[in-house]
């Protein structure tokens, strides 16, 4: 038997046919087409599911559930997004409306609880019982690990996102002010290169985009500090610091055996991991006494949430690892 | 069969001979003599505690083990104090020395976590099975438990004291700056309060301790603030806030049934209390949409630590809700 595990993004709609090894049997991905609208958006996801499965010779039946991820607070009981902000969905039954369509059993969580899922089984993470995953894309998604199961508390938990970083300090989405997400997602990055290139626009980092704020994506400072601009540096050393601190807070709560990030920010590699791992050691608790956690970059890329998403199908007598919430 | 719970802090030794209801027999308090000799506390301790049992006719034949918490980061399977800033202790054996002198089982744990612990098998806690608790004093400390068993992750984790809360704030006594201690602590309170006197030597608040700064205590903003000093209430509303927002990225973080906080402060009551609700509430993620657990004020007041301390003993056959790390 097979699953399928579906990552539901604002931009993109992955879907990927899973085998009892974790393995991706097919993979699909297509740009998600009406987000504001959930009736659609689930239309959208089982056309495109049918669509694989017949790609691959396959029908439902071959199929033991489908499992899904998707950003905001989800309710896996009720299979209810409670709220997403960025599709603008409240109190939406997303498990009764799939289950109509596949006719078969459906789960449902968040996209970073289902992207650290899929890191621990069959990723970088294998074989470890306490782990924090942080996304670092539009916003700042976090998947927790503690002793072998999914953190949730008695609810809706493991969100690192809106921890505060400063009192008083940049507006976040969600309306506070000083949220690690206001630092560390790529929006933030985006949002400060975007900044100095306006201040100083006689700046490699400016002439690098023409000038043009629409042409700046995550990577423009990194390459810009690498020839040695002091704008982007600045701007990269307040990024990787802010990250640095709200890390080593996390350290501080869960001592996880490995700290997993993702999002595109992480292809800059190196210049990413190895200033960030130097500050984490000093900014840790008893850094001087306790060598901390490796943060490492997550294996499985892109991948991560569909298999995530299709461990949340439990198949009687298959081994788990790690416990999801239901 | 009895228990020896012991809580060592900086400035007092408290023991407590617990029955098998978590309810205290006898209770003693001493000063700490001389809290940079290990060895000197060991010996203390043990007087104090053979005291307690001879004015209480009984022997250390009654007693079934005896549990101790420390402030710092404890291992408790080696038993060993592996760094305590307030002792300025490094890797003590602890458990070895207490095993020593008292025949009998021992098993140690960070004060904080033996307070939670406390609130868990007796207190305000009791039928919880998450729970964020934070000590507000010289320093902050703090114990969680997650799914019915107290948080440590890999080893040493759990410490919320040394989340940042404001990048490049106020120095911390662990050597980071902007740390949630360096707002929260009962010692922040009182040297913000001193930071006003010297500034408004005219005010209420300099009056009410003669403009001196010895003189000042955690209580001070509190009376002038209810007498309507805007200095004072200046550094209440900034002490609340902080801690509000740590207390919110805890919430977010872990989602307990409660928030359980402890220390002087905590006889402010209502003027500490509904200020800090009402900002968590607003602070908390979706805060719009889910209501945030409640901030209580620990129960136990000043005898959690010992009842804690005594429940890290097993006894076979006794029902241990929560489960300690060993």
């Amino acid at each position: 038997m097979y699953k399928i595990g579906i990552d539901l993004g604002g931009t993109n709609i992955k879907i990927g046919i899973i085998d009892g090894k974790y393995e991706i049997i097919s993979f699909s991905t297509s740009k998600t087409e009406d987000r504001y609208n959930p009736d659609a958006v689930i239309e959208q996801i089982y056309n495109n599911a049918d669509r694989l499965l017949k790609k691959n010779g396959l029908s439902l039946s071959d199929i033991a559930g489908v499992g899904l991820g998707c950003p905001g607070i989800i309710d896996p009981e009720s299979g209810t997004v409670i709220y997403s902000n960025n599709f603008n969905w409240l109190n939406f039954s997303v498990k009764e409306k799939l289950t109509n369509l596949f006719g078969l059993p459906v789960q449902i969580e968040n996209d970073a609880n289902c992207a650290v899922l899929g890191e621990a089984a069959a990723g970088g993470a294998k074989g470890c019982k306490n782990i924090v995953l942080l996304t670092l894309g539009t916003g700042v998604g976090s998947g927790i690990i503690v002793d072998g199961k999914l953190l949730s508390g008695s609810g809706f938990g493991g969100v690192a996102g809106h921890m505060t970083v400063e009192l008083g300090g940049r507006p976040c989405s969600c309306g506070k002010l000083g949220c690690l997400e206001a630092y560390t997602s790529a929006t933030a990055l985006i949002s400060e290169t975007v900044k100095q290139i306006e201040m100083h626009p006689d700046s490699l980092l400016a002439k690098l985009c023409k000038n043009d704020p629409q042409k700046v994506d995550g990577k423009l400072a990194f390459v810009a500090a690498k020839n040695g601009d002091p704008y982007a540096e600045k701007v990269i050393e307040e990024y990787i610091d802010a990250l640095a601190h709200g890390t080593a807070s996390l350290i501080n709560l869960f001592r996880p055996e490995k700290v997993l990030i993702s999002g595109g920010v992480c292809n800059e590699g190196a210049a990413l991991i190895i200033p960030l791992n130097r500050k984490i050691q000093k900014y840790c608790f008893a850094g001087k006494y306790i060598t901390a956690p490796a943060v490492e970059i997550c294996r499985l890329k892109n991948t991560a949430g569909v298999i995530g998403a299709a461990s949340l199908i439990k198949i009687e007598g298959e081994k788990n690892e790690i416990q999801s919430r239901i």
